[in-house]
């Protein structure tokens, strides 16, 4: 007769830097129990990490036998421990071999980041590798890209991350909108942007690598001060503008490669018409179950036991 | 026997978003008089621009005898009386025409600004062109370049505004150091902002046209965090990141010809530096006296009478 402690494998962490999620997980990959709360690295940083788990692990009603996986930012500088970013060319399923041990009771490790040491042109990344080991396949090559806050694009060679490049579109968006000459070209009620001809427009000029964005952007002002565009338009130009740059950018990079989209939900829905409409041909894995999908293959890894 | 409103030709009103300065002229372009305060358009929308105005020319000792030329924001359609826009092609040498008279007492006017109204490429401005006025000959033809919050290249043909391009620069620098994850790139001691090495390197990389704006703002954070970088060259960094592009986007528009630069303090000494950096051959007006000089020149088109 076993318990949940003892049906429970190990014990997935997604932790972020404003978010905590973690699953208790069968030996077969399928998650038991969930639970999910605002303490990210942010919070932590001041109230402690090790209580945060420790009421989560309760709540999934797990034993202190279980091992637990973290991925994120409880891994930074300034986290929870450090656990050293991985260089690139770097094996994605070879991720585990860089996780650190947490000086706490039980089995509790921290996934690496990723690090581009290139000075020229230097990248970092702590979370998304784990997505993306969900996401794909071993052998992979080809571009994954995360859209957000700071959206990754991640060249994959052989089931290796061999660089990244990452663009601030979501937090300038954010930035933008609130804090310049732009909140007056900006309807709030036409958030979050859909797909449409304001869009659309906004993405292929800015795509099309014509534009550059910094002059770009005030042009949305003036041609709502001229009369050529409506305001309800400004929130989808000022998207597509991003969008497309950041589209032009990685492609610049990068150029065209078999494209994984890893994203959900309204931005999910807007990059994927972004790529589409653009020419990509792109393949979509739901953002919510990859990390862990991703800390499912790294514990088994770890684990080996635990898997049989 | 002629006492101060006498001598006075007229009275030159600098009238911007957040400032007011007014100088009471002679016919021979000799200021007589200052008076300036932070009474600007966003302050008199509210409180009204008459009794501004009113207040300033006691200030300066002028009788309701002596007209008042404006340039700037209080022409704005949000600002005192709408001074609409001319459009380019656009003589500097007849913006007087386009002058709006206000409905108040005494001889008061408001020049116009421009617009390009391409909309392809939508752009409006207003004081600039008042300044440009105040800067160049008649027959002038080339660039003319005013950073600040949005930089403006002028290009100009033969005495004529043929075209502008707004730089949200600036802006830019303003809301990314205060509100996005490079605030931790960024040392406000290091402000403001003086040439060096950090600086030049980003400005070269920037204006060689190879990085796109988003992805080069993060890899700022991503040299710190893998200690490529110093965090005492992040502000110098961003700077020359953001001024290399507004310098790469206007060359790519408007190519390379003689070029004005209207500036002054720090501001105005960085941009110096960093076109000759650049390889432009520039020539400096200070930003301080040129719209005075243009509303002496526009006023000495209004009122031939009181300037022989």
């Amino acid at each position: 007769m076993s318990g949940p402690a003892e049906t429970a494998a190990f014990v997935a962490v997604d932790w972020g830097t404003s978010s905590f999620r973690a699953w208790r997980m069968a030996a077969d990959g399928t998650p038991l129990a969930y639970s999910r709360g605002p303490e990210g690295m942010l919070h932590c940083a001041s109230a402690g990490f090790a209580p945060v788990l420790q009421r989560h692990l309760e709540k999934l009603g797990v034993s202190g036998a279980v091992p637990v996986l973290i991925c994120g930012m409880a891994g930074a500088r300034q986290g929870w421990v450090e656990a050293p970013y991985l260089t690139t060319p770097s094996r994605l399923d070879r991720l585990h071999d860089g996780a650190v041990r947490v000086d706490t009771a039980g089995d509790v490790r921290i996934l690496p980041g990723i690090a581009h040491r290139d000075p020229a042109s230097p990248e970092v990344m702590r979370g998304e590798e784990t997505q993306i080991l969900g996401a794909i396949d071993n052998g992979f090559s080809g571009l994954v890209c995360i859209p957000g806050t700071h959206s990754k694009w991640v060249a994959i060679e052989d089931g290796s991350i061999a660089g990244l490049t990452t663009f601030m579109t979501g937090e300038l968006f954010s930035v933008i909108t609130a804090h310049t000459i732009l909140t007056h070209a900006i309807d709030a009620d036409a958030l979050p942007v859909r797909p449409g001809a304001a869009f659309d427009e906004a993405l292929s000029a800015a795509a099309s690598g014509t534009t550059e964005l910094s002059s770009a952007l005030f042009r949305l002002r003036a041609a709502q001060l001229l009369g050529f565009e409506q305001r309800a338009d400004g929130a989808a130009r000022l998207s597509g503008l991003l969008i497309g740059s950041e589209i032009a950018g990685a492609t610049k990079r990068y150029g065209r490669q078999p494209l994984r989209l890893l994203a959900s939900g309204d931005l999910g829905a807007l990059y994927e018409h972004a790529l589409r409409h653009l020419g990509f041909d792109v393949v979509v894995a739901d953002a919510e179950q990859t990390a862990r999908r991703g800390l499912m293959k790294a514990a088994a890894g770890l684990w080996k036991e635990r898997f049989r």
